[in-house]
């Protein structure tokens, strides 16, 4: 095996790909366009494909995870790939026993909430993450020159979930740890950080061409909280990928009030949510970085006209950013009609080359 | 009956009360503390008192109503009660069939999604509001000097419950509806202003010395939108009290981009939640209102020293507005010790005293 097969994205094959130029800050002839959560329950060959299986035994099944990956960039003809997995996957590859229940999200019985709790936390061993390099060798396979986009989850979104034991409304007992014991508190996030870096820096040492930091939860945090409860350890999943040449996004809902913080992490681009206009996101951020963003996905169910003209607004207040990759403010929602997606991706490549005559 | 017994409010006995003149823009000898939801699930005598009973029908019972909104202000020593009730209870009076699911929120079985669906709105019957009126003049009379802070819904918060027909995650099939049918979304939310003004109004005239407009559920709305699909009703609903003498407090959660459009309303105060400082807050709305707000409720479960440590931060920030309102950034968590409610009372009636030493 050469050098290049280990490391696929040597090889050169996405370099010149519309979402790598348009995250490395190069605006390129087509407009890059994908979805959050395009990979999922909104399509009909998905839910054929899992068929009430375990999601987290799907993540873990290569040929699985490689499959449903695919399924959405046939089938809607988008600019990237991104990796079908979850952020608490790690979570459970490091040993906790993390599960996540149908239409609820992840929970962990026993949760962890005190210095001792920490004693359960190992490391993760790199031997635990085969199964995703051998989805993301076979994904990236048959993608050729279409880019994967591999992910993983923020300290404190991952941290939210470990010390509620599952999905909560504004991660109340999260942030009460974080100012009560402080110290429990950074040994956790320094844990979520590593095995989150872990897991992303697999992804792309195995062949994605991106990696996108998510952080679902952290609009509850204060700004005051986030700068030093939290920043700290999402710059360390960060440095996880120092040495390897592939642009990074980070991802956040409700950041709105600490987009300058994000700005300075080590990132290539942004993703913003749909709650403010991407001009004014570029603006304050003082137009340093690509935006990613942000058709508001509640609009996915309006009459196309309607969708159609909000669609059109986001993409002229995402000329002001040096580049814009467009995707959602947020994932998809399960019961979005594939074809408004599909028909959306020819809309953005069409109008965008019209934009150019 | 004289003009003053039917209007509490122009016998002055809360005009000169520290909750009064801070929300005036007054900084007085002492500093106001109030905790939004104190009156509730965190006393053992509601509990005792509710003992299983209907949310609605106790909102509706003016006795009841009453000694629950009295309950805390006994306990506690806060500066104001605030008229124990809920939102939806216009809704309720108007005749549309919600009801509280208790762990769930409001309900409504039928909810508001068409243009067909609107007919089902009639206009609230003053008559209706008599329940709320006894309860309030039953309370103003037992709190003598100490103010009732009456309240009601923000337009886009009640109309999100009766779209979505119950508590939803980031209120997208409001959401779609104010794009796709604009003009059902402007009938829905000018009723739902109209309801709530009224509600408002009734405690008002029946003798609360403040009113505060709740938005909880804005935080999901974009900038854009809110300019142009929920401010305009807002405006509406708080013009329901022009002509009555009282201070006005807008209240929203997540309101940190919106926020000098919400420093443009009529409004006397505002309230902020945890996510942004107060100096920061008030450096954004250029210093013009009083401003309410905002410990942490998630700090009320810390150890003694962090919350203490966590006030003395937020009295200091609120030293920059024009006046201050303590309070805490969100509601009274149920679980909250009620003990600490009334230590932090005491402290901060306390610090403020020593303050000024």
């Amino acid at each position: 095996m050469t050098l290049t097969e280990q490391h696929p994205i040597m090889d050169g094959r996405t370099t010149s790909a519309p979402l790598v130029r348009a995250l490395r800050g190069e605006r390129g002839p087509r407009l890059p366009v994908w979805f959050m959560r395009q990979a999922g329950r909104s399509l009909p060959e998905y839910r054929a494909l899992r068929a009430g299986g375990d999601m987290l035994q799907a993540c873990l099944t290569p040929e699985l995870a490689s499959e449903i990956t695919l399924q959405p960039v046939r089938r809607h003809g988008v600019d990237a790939g991104i990796f079908f997995s979850d952020i608490v996957v790690p979570v459970l590859l490091a040993g906790l026993p993390i599960r996540i229940e149908p239409g609820r999200g992840p929970v962990l019985d026993d949760p962890i909430r005190s210095a001792s709790d920490l004693a359960r936390l190992r490391p993760l061993d790199a031997e635990a993450l085969e199964p995703i390099r051998a989805a993301v060798a076979l994904t990236v396979a048959e993608l050729g020159s279409t880019p994967l986009i591999g992910f993983g989850g923020a300290p404190f979104t991952i941290a939210a979930y470990l010390i509620e034991g599952g999905p909560s409304k504004d991660q109340a007992r999260a942030r009460a740890m974080m100012h009560a014991d402080p110290q429990s508190w950074a040994t956790l996030l320094d844990w979520c950080a590593d095995i989150t870096g872990q897991f992303m820096r697999a992804q792309v040492e195995a062949g994605a061409s991106a990696a996108q930091l998510f952080d679902s939860w952290v609009g509850t945090v204060s700004a005051l909280d986030y700068e030093r409860s939290v920043a700290p350890h999402t710059r360390r999943a960060l440095a996880h990928l120092d040495g390897l040449d592939v642009p990074r996004i980070h991802f956040g809902l409700g950041t709105d009030r600490i987009l300058t913080q994000i700005a300075a992490f080590d990132v290539d681009a942004i993703g913003i949510d749909w709650r403010i206009p991407l001009d004014e996101a570029s603006r304050v951020i003082g137009d340093t970085k690509p935006l990613q963003g942000n058709i508001d996905s509640a609009l996915l169910s309006a009459p196309w006209p309607v969708l159609r003209e909000h669609v059109d607004d986001v993409l002229r207040r995402g000329q002001r950013a040096p580049a814009h990759v467009v995707n959602l403010g947020h994932g998809v929602p399960p019961e979005t009609d594939p074809d408004v997606l599909t028909r959306l991706v020819a809309y953005i490549h069409e109008h965008d080359a019209a934009s150019r005559e």
